[in-house]
């Protein structure tokens, strides 16, 4: 069935498999087959407008039919604001429009907007039917693992939602070939971030390769969220329910979602906020006592892969700390942030005073 | 803590006490601190506006608050309108208003429309938070085992929701007091079903104790209910998700949804239909090879806490016929049956012909 590599996310019962390589989409019919989905009950993909007028939509429809499933699409508008409730009603409209049963299955085909909504869906449509993810993004290798999936409300972003896991994952690297460039480094920063988190040896490849991988190399990206993905389901498996151990995946996250939501969404995409959050807190680490190394090979790295390592001066000081206080890790003037201690190693700090987080963003919008 | 009965519903990690007596809600704030519910997070009780009315609320949310708990309600209209998913959007909003966290609860104080709506809110609220059930109708004995919560969808009823366990179920015969008689009845019609479905003897007592029943005597009602709750545990226990074992929960249900379809829900009530469901799958049995005493007990018992056994001639058998068919239970031309071998034992027969169905339909038209 063609070169690729095989990741088993542990989780008991709801293990499944992550499959990466090329032309994955053009065996799905089979793998639907292998892992037991009934060509008996109607299947649903769902997919953004984006993904429909590539050519991804149309193998994925027909293979499944050579296969002998019913299939039927909805295709939801590109970007963030699809994770609504409206169009998640919209969804289960055409569930039940097109027939679907206890046994039937969702696929979810498209980056990590499509997977949250499409899996939401899945997890809550007659108390949860079949789920299997078909991501078209880097950045989706982050949420194909760990089977959290939500929709926004207009007060707070995935505040409605469960964990579902799918059945499989199939990853196809030839859906990543038609991603801008902006897009391919802002998804590296989540695979960065998991080298960083977990694994030495990953950074320092990362770093070898960044070439490759900027270039969509198939081999180096193959191996790379392979690699992402292991880290992420080691966590996840050890902490399915997100308790202590999970709060590790949230290195940046803290920062990185301040100054997403100061400079807007979509003006600074998540893993470009990511990238520059995760500088934070390799400086923030080595204010508490790291080895130097940890802040210049953590921006180091992040540059090689064309990320953004500084924070745009014109954003407010002000507005980013009040962005923070709102965040669920802010206790009584003391933040709880991911601190890496080492390059591959980190730690959860609950005592981070509010003034020291001021002085890195200041710090920030210094940097070289 | 005064009498009442206990019953644990066997789920594992997610086993759970349902106490049953009189009284229970002014215990509630002791009962929620033994429960390890912290009392640092916010609490919101849900509620619809018929019980508001009533003293429940009030005493439910001093006693909270007098055990240090923060509460805040939210009351939506009564009926089965409010499992909708406009309602549960605003109840969400209410939650992130009062400030709900991960370790938040939500306590649903009412019926079965009430305990789904708020159960699917706890499920989904940042992917499930914690959830009390503080039933005040008989019928919610029903609901208030074995996890299910959802809302409906225009085109379907309970289609999306979850299995979302409580951590206990207040179960104060107090809030009794106040149904009216019909209301009374129609909650029996479950009550006595898990008897016929699996306790004889519990079947011969509710028959000796019709009249304390109807009558609301809180001994009889207490045990019936307790008896009640036993059954579904038991079968709940053994087939959480809904497999082969749970589908003789639904005893009487076949017919009864059509009836309750034709007749225009709130003509005839849930527990009605269902009676006269259970009289249909008695006399089907008995065309199938049951003793004639299956007929007669299962009509006898239903007559005498004052339930309904004989469908109403005005509606039409064609109408009934083909809503059965939309039923998941109807599958090319047989029909999926819960059928009593005898009084406290069922089988599934998934070959019951349309046509023997349509007699059935008929005769109970007919019935003395």
């Amino acid at each position: 069935m063609g070169e690729h590599r095989t990741l088993t996310v542990q989780l008991g019962e709801r293990s499944y498999p992550i499959y990466i390589g090329e032309g994955l989409i053009d065996q799905a019919g089979q793998r639907f087959i292998e892992h037991g989905i009934s060509s008996k009950s109607p299947i649903m993909i769902v997919t953004d407008e984006h993904v429909a007028v590539q050519q991804h939509l149309v193998r994925l429809e027909s293979v499944l039919k050579q296969a002998g499933f019913t299939v039927s699409s909805a295709v939801v508008p590109a970007g963030e604001t699809s994770k609504s409730l409206a169009v998640f009603e919209e969804l289960v409209t055409k569930a039940l429009q097109a027939g679907l049963d206890r046994k039937s299955t969702i696929v979810a085909l498209g980056g990590g907007v499509v997977g949250d909504l499409a899996g939401f869906v899945a997890a809550s449509y007659m108390r949860g039917i079949r789920f299997v993810q078909v991501p078209t993004t880097i950045l989706a290798h982050d949420s194909s693992v760990g089977g959290k999936v939500a929709v926004n409300h207009p007060l707070a972003k995935n505040i409605i939602g469960a964990f579902h896991q799918p059945e499989m994952v199939l990853y196809d690297l030839s859906t990543l070939q038609t991603l801008p460039q902006r897009q391919v480094r802002a998804g590296l920063s989540e695979v960065v971030k998991h080298g960083l988190i977990w694994d030495a040896e990953f950074v320092a490849w990362c770093d070898e390769n960044a070439d490759r991988l900027q270039a969509l190399d198939s081999d180096a990206l193959g191996y790379a969220l392979f690699k992402g993905c292991s880290v992420k389901a080691a966590v996840v498996s050890k902490d399915e329910r997100e308790n202590d151990l999970r709060a590790i995946l949230n290195l940046g996250h803290t920062i990185g979602h301040a100054l997403e939501a100061v400079a807007g969404y979509n003006q600074l995409l998540h893993g470009e906020a990511i990238s520059i959050g995760m500088v934070g807190a390799a400086r923030l680490a080595v204010k508490l006592g790291a080895p130097e190394q940890v802040y210049t090979v953590t921006k180091h790295v992040l540059s090689r892969v064309g990320l953004p390592v500084r924070l745009p001066e014109e954003l407010d000081t002000d507005l980013i700390m009040d962005a923070m206080k709102h965040d669920k890790k802010f206790q009584e003037g003391s933040m709880t942030f991911i601190v890496p201690v080492a390059i591959g190693e980190v730690e959860i700090n609950h005592t981070v005073s509010a003034s020291l987080v001021r002085e890195i963003v200041e710090e920030l919008k210094q940097e070289a």
